[in-house]
């Protein structure tokens, strides 16, 4: 039988690996923990129905989609919102607003596989559900910043826009939002021509062409020049308006935004208000993003409950962590091998390993059945710290020979003080 | 659009139920490092010939598989041993033995749901890998029983067997493998006239017939008289020693087992040496299990790799933990709401949060615009410990009011001082 290798787009995490993103993971946890948002865990599976609602023509047509043994169509979750969702109107549906719920795990989009790019990736996702405040925008990109900081990233900086003016200046043109969605899908992949040639009427085409030029490199600058240009689109201006509140708020909370972006947009479709994405000057991919979606949860059948959330890429995290240095530093806990001198002796070897183990250390018991020597060459390569030889002549009284490897130095140390004096 | 509900045999875990996998997998975690394993974190989408190839005929036939965007047959891993076993012939190929990895997360399984029985579950997977010696075997129980003990559980129960046995048997009589196979599946559920009914040789059936009559209370009588039995048998009887050997190993690592099971096996193919199950009285369905599989890494491609390992079942675990109050003590960690007295002042009420977050302390900002009476009785529902209030006279001296809202007590305490009296 042949070598079987992972399916395209699939990938081994091995321990460094597997470690850090459990790192990164952690701090995510950590980072829940300190804004109050408590963790549910959706299926993979999910129906899909569900997964395709909203989520937008690119993402829909990239999902993994299959039958089930039941003929249920079922898709694997490209995201987390959509599930948070349909739990906004099932299992919390009477849970008291505003909900703060904290997701992490693996998502699945058939995407074409390159760096930093897998079709299974991981992801954070955090839900504030039951509010249109800003300041329910503001938190979620802080804790966003918080997290950033948490993992040892610098000098990344966050981008922010609000979907919120492009659809104001369309519906006040009557523009369906079908034809909305388009438009604001063709601006995010900044096919600006492509967008335009969706809109017919003049007026709004002219408004929306000038809304590219507003950029400054004052940010507040910038968010007061869109809301001039959209004057008299009453719907656009407060989105202006929401803009400005959010950037006031955001430099209170001392994360200031580098960027604000009018003609920015994102791939899905449920975004109603703010969006935003953080990137580091080293990577031109976004290491998370997320925005408002006043609408869907009343879309799956729910009330009408406005909702702001974020997505955090783990794996591009990671990416960056790395091109920064900013590889987590573990508490690197003692290791010690404990080896039999002889086969007769393997039960007591066991017995000392177990001891030690309830003492918290880390214990690799040899379990080849090599000779002592070659089994203390492979410690020593291993880099373990001490090495335990279990021997007849030390066990008579009650003891054993402790080896620092590093040191090239051994005592004979009786087994119930061996833990303490390991530790120490 | 009507309400979405997730899809048959799918679930999700709100956050109490959510809070204790974690629980769990963090004791899994735990587990490993006091063992020297380290964590890979292998692909839900693996090939179906990878899945199939050694898993047995009843969880082929539950998989769940499908053909992805590039044609490729695909299948959700139902367990993680054949992923693990990819490893070691591919990435981990070249790594001195032994190999101890772990994994935890999702699996996939089309059965029908019940208690303690979903489509996707959770597993934590240890294998320790290059090595045919009884210390290994002994090492992956006893790895299960201190998880078991780590996650609070009492009088769980180990109940071991010997595949080796009845392989032994059947081989000399040379029945062919697959037939072996079909052998080992029936007796796994107890078909036992159906398991021989398969086998022509009357010499091996009443060899076989007299084992199942083997079983005494006492574990090591019940190996000797195994022992006895296959006299004759010669891989027979080398299974019955090593039945015995890792029965010693066991008592002396402080983990006894209470029943040894001469006809007991296990649905995987895969297996070739000891197999074992962990149980609780309450409870009668494993929480966990696995075995030795010798063969399956060089089937895989390898080189001939002997190996053993366990998975864990954490969702019958907290089934389990539940039965028997055995709930995680939680750090409990002091809750902290922030409320801004009026509109104006949630710039102040922000910054306050993050000083407090910085100091490590759990805060949840008002963000639903509530007037203060009504953000303090929701503080209060929600047992939240303290309300810090930002008003605008406190402010002019850097200063909040703390409330504690258990005592309904409730001081003018400067900003600087925040976290610490709020910690003390």
């Amino acid at each position: 039988m042949p070598t079987f290798k992972t399916v395209r787009g699939m990938r081994d995490l091995l321990p460094d690996d597997a470690d850090m993103l459990t790192f990164v993971m952690g701090k995510a946890r950590e980072t829940a923990s300190l804004y109050g948002y408590r963790e549910v865990i959706t299926p993979v599976i999910e129906p899909y129905e569900l997964l395709s609602a909203k989520s937008g023509e690119e993402i829909r047509q990239r999902m993994f989609t299959f039958k089930d043994m039941g003929n249920r169509t079922v898709g694997l979750r490209p995201e987390f919102t959509s599930s948070i969702a349909r739990l906004a109107t099932t299992a919390l549906k009477t849970e008291p607003k505003p909900i703060r719920t904290f997701s992490v795990g693996s998502v699945y989009r058939y995407d074409e596989p390159q760096r930093g790019r897998y079709r299974e990736f991981f992801q954070s996702d955090f839900e504030l559900i039951g509010t249109s405040n800003t300041e329910a925008d503001a938190e979620i990109i802080l804790l966003t910043d918080r997290l950033m900081r948490a993992v040892g990233l610098r000098n990344y900086a966050f981008k922010l826009g609000h979907v919120g003016v492009i659809r104001g200046i369309l519906s006040e043109e009557n523009v369906d939002e079908k034809t909305q969605n388009a438009v604001l899908q063709r601006m995010d992949k900044k096919e600006f021509d492509e967008a335009f040639k969706l809109i017919k009427n003049n007026e709004c085409l002219s408004t929306l062409r000038g809304s590219l030029e507003l950029k400054t490199d004052d940010v507040f600058q910038t968010a007061e020049r869109i809301k001039s240009h959209v004057e008299g689109y009453c719907k656009a201006a407060e989105s202006a308006d929401e803009l400005k509140s959010l950037l006031t708020l955001l430099t209170e909370g001392g994360c200031p935004v580098k960027s604000v972006e009018p003609a920015f947009a994102r791939g899905l479709e449920y975004y109603t208000g703010m969006i935003f994405e953080v990137y580091i000057p080293e990577l031109d991919i976004a290491l998370g993003g997320g925005g408002r979606y006043d609408k869907l949860i009343e879309l799956f059948g729910g009330e009408s409950t406005p909702a702001t959330g974020v997505a955090h890429g783990l794996d591009r995290i990671m990416l960056a962590m790395q091109m920064q240095n900013a590889a987590p530093m573990k508490e690197r806990k003692k290791r010690v091998a404990v080896v039999p001198v002889t086969e007769a002796l393997k039960g007591e070897a066991l017995k000392v390993s177990q001891l030690l183990r309830e003492a918290g250390i880390l214990v690799e018991l040899e379990v080849m059945g090599r000779k002592m020597n070659r089994a203390l060459e492979d410690a020593d390569r291993r880099k373990v710290d001490y090495a335990v030889i279990v021997g007849e002549r030390e066990l008579k009284h009650n003891a054993v020979v402790l080896r620092n490897l590093a040191k090239r130095e051994q005592n004979v140390v009786e087994i119930s003080r061996l833990s303490k004096t390991i530790m120490s």
